[in-house]
């Protein structure tokens, strides 16, 4: 999920307390050295950067934005869109011109390869998927590798045959690519950043802006996966089963939906961050308040259970191959059949609504019963998960 | 100069000694240990995969081409040509489709900050110059960061702010982006990640398997002065005056050149690999020779001298704004005044031709009057030079 192009206004939209009496927000870091941070108290980059949390929007608001500036960027979508006009030029009637969906992500999570998937994977699925979810038809990817000194060139070959294998399945094609090496010590094996080119059919105009009161929030399948499938192999955690990665392509999926329901509001890729980041940029950006609620939660007993153990908030955890959908209320149900006819969305629910009330708030009616804020994460839980 | 897209001929093309008595290839390489290298001695990435030579030639020969195939990254330009289809559909009188050029390039360059420019202007001339090169107008970036945990953020401004006025001087709009972190000791301050996306006019299809006998070599000015001082700094070699990275945009020269010639075959960036390597892609891929006189190669003293000092041959050392342009014999003069009308072209000369005798190989007479073979680098003679 492209970091640059969000969450910008979380750091704003963040207006804790206002009109509503809630309890504190729940402690879930695990770098409790380095959060919270006021935001004038560090110049240089911490881990909690990369978090996809607050963090993150700090660094974007301090130093890209005002850096970079631009319309594009400035609107904080997970993807560019990008008009180009038409060929035959002119406006006259049957003349159209193209629109491109245009995003980019680096990927540098360790282990290389996890359970359900690997490095290679991950770099294709998370790009398509950030076009997908903008609604539009993946098409075109470029890869640019840098690679530490000493890698395994067995392990690289491991790493393309699985690109090709998702690109394959999702239907775009490699077409460029690049690849530096970096001395011992100054990489980590691997590092690979994609950049996907989709092309965006008519009519369609999906944004984070677009949330309205009433609006239905689902969610693709159960949460949390990749994260503790990530975390499970770095901590030795085991399980009675192997737990996956949910790692996949939503090409499929989102364009199943789409075509039975064109005016969905927005959709999300619920990534770094997790569930709770996607639902706060969504509720800054539409000036809306977002009401979830807990026991709709699709969940793996075993993620929930390593999430009570390691003292993680699912919210927060990463998901490589969900979606969060935000439908109008009447189309809410019929959407929701869709996406449980297809295999990526078999577990897919409602978990909340948008609310008029407490705008750029999101809350959580927890299963026993109490409400609290659902914040932007504050440091960083789980360092390169993506 | 994408590396995943190039080169991959080299390593075939390469036919020594086929039908010539040359004298041997000469010495240019600093880290010997790692070269020359038989290609199935190596199971790990060497330093030497990323020297844009021989090694990365092998590396895409033996990992990414199979692994990924596609007829566009097979073609091995430095960019990917996309064409996308009309939006009107069909294929009557008047209805057009687009062209897009697509690239990518990742920037491991160090130090971060040298005379002329930094990791950030490089970003942006770099993919913006590969766009240009290939006849495109540069329309859009993204840029993908990779932070090392302690960066100081002072520093991420500065590059941000030259990436955004190299765009703006490039006339390029930089729309999406992401950031990731890692922690301390797995990466190198920064790296960054830039991605274009340009238009390609109706009716240009420069590529390197275009040139034939006959046809004149131009360069657009002194040669390795990117190289020079990036080793410059490293090794705190002291010139009289300083000397300066020559990073720039070609956009401007490239439309110049295009409007005025249109039927140029060819054009390249000589960046990482130097002149070398891009001569030796063009006779590998279009199946030529090419023959170079050194006293017309455009070199400043001082890059001569280091070059003299150091052991290395300019033949070899980046560029970052300069271009190779392979022009039909008749319009070689006319594409060279337009050259030296532009600021970035002052010192452009003709240094050589294509000749249907000894295809694949780069042949140079050399100031004493003899003639040896330009190789590919085999190892790797200025690790992260970009």
């Amino acid at each position: 999920m492209p970091e640059l192009a969000r969450k910008v206004a979380d750091s704003n939209g963040q207006q804790e307390g206002k009109g509503v009496t809630l309890s504190p927000p729940p402690s879930v870091t695990l770098s409790s050295s380095t959060c919270p941070i006021p935001q004038s108290r560090y110049d240089h980059i911490l881990l909690g950067h990369g978090s996809g949390g607050r963090l993150t929007a700090e660094l974007i608001q301090r130093v890209f934005v005002p850096g970079f500036g631009g319309d594009v960027l400035a609107a904080l979508e997970d993807q560019a869109t990008i008009s180009l006009p038409s060929p035959l030029g002119g406006e006259g009637p049957g003349v159209r011109g193209f629109r491109l969906s245009f995003t980019t992500d680096s990927f540098v999570v360790r282990p290389l390869f996890f359970p359900g998937g690997d490095i290679g994977k991950l770099a294709v699925h998370g790009t398509v998927n950030d076009l997908a979810v903008g609604g539009a038809i993946p098409k075109y990817l470029s890869a640019a590798f840098i690679l530490e000194e000493g890698l395994a060139i067995e392990g690289l070959k491991r790493i393309v045959g699985s690109m090709r294998s998702a690109c394959d399945e999702a239907g775009v094609a490699l077409v460029t690519g690049d690849t530096k090496v970096v001395d011992r010590g100054k990489g980590d094996q691997v590092f690979i950043t994609t950049t996907g080119i989709g092309i965006v059919p008519d009519g369609r105009s999906l944004s984070i802006h677009n949330a309205r009161p009433g609006d239905r929030i689902l969610v693709s399948g159960t949460i949390g996966d990749h994260g503790i499938a990530i975390m499970s192999v770095r901590e030795g955690i085991e399980f009675e089963t192997v737990l996956e990665s949910d790692t996949a392509s939503l090409a499929g999926l989102t364009e199943a939906m789409l075509q039975a329901c064109p005016n969905i509001r927005c959709m999300r890729d619920p990534t770094r961050g997790g569930v709770s980041s996607a639902l706060n940029e969504l509720a800054a950006a539409s000036q809306v308040g977002v009401r979830l609620s807990e026991s709709a939660f699709p969940i793996r007993p075993e993620v929930h259970a390593a999430c009570e153990m390691l003292g993680l908030d699912p919210l927060y955890v990463a998901n490589e191959g969900k979606l969060i959908a935000v439908v109008p209320p009447a189309d809410a149900e019929r959407v929701l059949d869709v996406m449980r006819r297809d295999s990526l969305g078999r577990n897919a629910a409602i978990i909340g609504e948008v609310v008029a009330k407490h705008p750029g708030l999101v809350l959580l009616r927890s299963l026993v019963g109490g409400e609290r804020i659902v914040t932007l994460l504050a440091g960083e839980q789980l360092p390169r998960i993506c």
